[in-house]
């Protein structure tokens, strides 16, 4: 029997990291695409073993008999290509995928990221409150944008859900809990849908239970 | 005689702006593969009709017969797959390449960009200066790390410039003139050498000759 792919995350977590860690990227991928994992849980991911495999002392990573990355990104696109699923193969609509993969990356991602740096990095500094609504300008201009294009599609780039639709899902649910999606709801609309497929609510269960069992261990 | 790639780029920017525009990246990579395009400069990208192919008004884009694209990361990407080049053909190698790709996207970038907002687009707020040594912070983690990773490696993974190294010297570009490299001797020394590839010569003359045409009209 073939090795199966494995993926690192972490054994611990803060409540408030539970649920955000992006092990739930490669974990919904693996169960959209069908596809059995390992998974390897670290104590500390500053330490010279593991930086190793995650020079920036993160995770997840991910392993298989030919593969050995890091970057949830591509580690979701390595699982999609593996699986030849969640990614089309004509090429038109194949780049547009990566297109919103990059997308929810590059573009929204940061905007959101901002947001929890100012709010749970910066929380004690001196301008946290005075930059709260610069920080949520830049994240409303992207939203607005993104919903513009989303219309009343269901996902992206139409009926098709994709590991675009994945990532944007995933980065967005990074607004969960801040109400900030309140004002946006066919964005809010999106990832209800997609944060309701069974494949998502089986990642986010086996993510949440790593870290209650750790609790009460 | 097949038509041309073409690409979407500012007619103008100003000056803090130029050498950093994101249509480097594609122009670059152009070069890189012998590709020869065409480029499209758009006064507004804001405007309606350019949100119809970026919807979140920004360049650069992409298109070519089959393909109609815009981020950055994914028009690289897309050259680097069409052109068979900057791209290695064996799985792990690939999927490393990619992984580089994604981790300048998004591990380095998000901290770099970090820095330009707090310098530029929040130059006149009060808490500017007090906040500046914390976004230094930030990026000086990452880039330890990926000094550490890069060690005496002439590219991130090897011996072989790949599209994760064209857009990691791309990102690091990014700090260009903030003198925050210094500390780094590792790393503005692969910077240097990425920037000193003919490619990427050619690519920012091409870059910056639009927006000296327009200063000069």
């Amino acid at each position: 029997m073939a090795t199966l792919p494995r993926i690192t995350t972490f054994a611990w977590v803060p409540e408030f990291a539970r649920g955000f860690v992006r092990d739930l990227r490669p974990r919904w991928a693996f169960e959209e695409v069908g596809q059995p994992y390992e998974v390897e849980l670290i104590r500390d991911a500053k330490t010279a073993e593991h930086r190793r495999v995650q020079p920036f002392g993160q995770v997840p990573t991910y392993r298989d008999e030919e593969a050995d990355i890091f970057e949830s990104g591509a580690i979701v696109l390595c699982i999609a290509e593996r699986a030849g699923r969640l990614i089309p193969n004509a090429p038109g609509e194949r780049l547009r995928a990566i297109q919103w993969l990059v997308a929810a990356l590059n573009t929204v991602e940061p905007v959101v990221m901002e947001f929890a740096i100012n709010e749970i990095f910066e929380a004690d500094r001196s301008w946290s409150a005075e930059r709260r609504p610069v920080v949520i300008g830049y994240i409303e201009e992207r939203l607005t944008d993104l919903q513009a294009r989303l219309g009343d599609r269901a996902w992206l780039d139409g009926d098709t859900f994709t590991v675009g639709d994945l990532m944007m899902v995933s980065v967005l649910g990074g607004l969960r809990g801040t109400g900030l999606l309140d004002r946006f709801p066919g964005l809010a609309a999106y990832v209800a849908r997609g944060e309701a497929r069974p494949a998502h609510r089986k990642a986010m269960a086996d993510h949440l239970a790593v870290f209650k069992r750790a609790a009460t261990a």
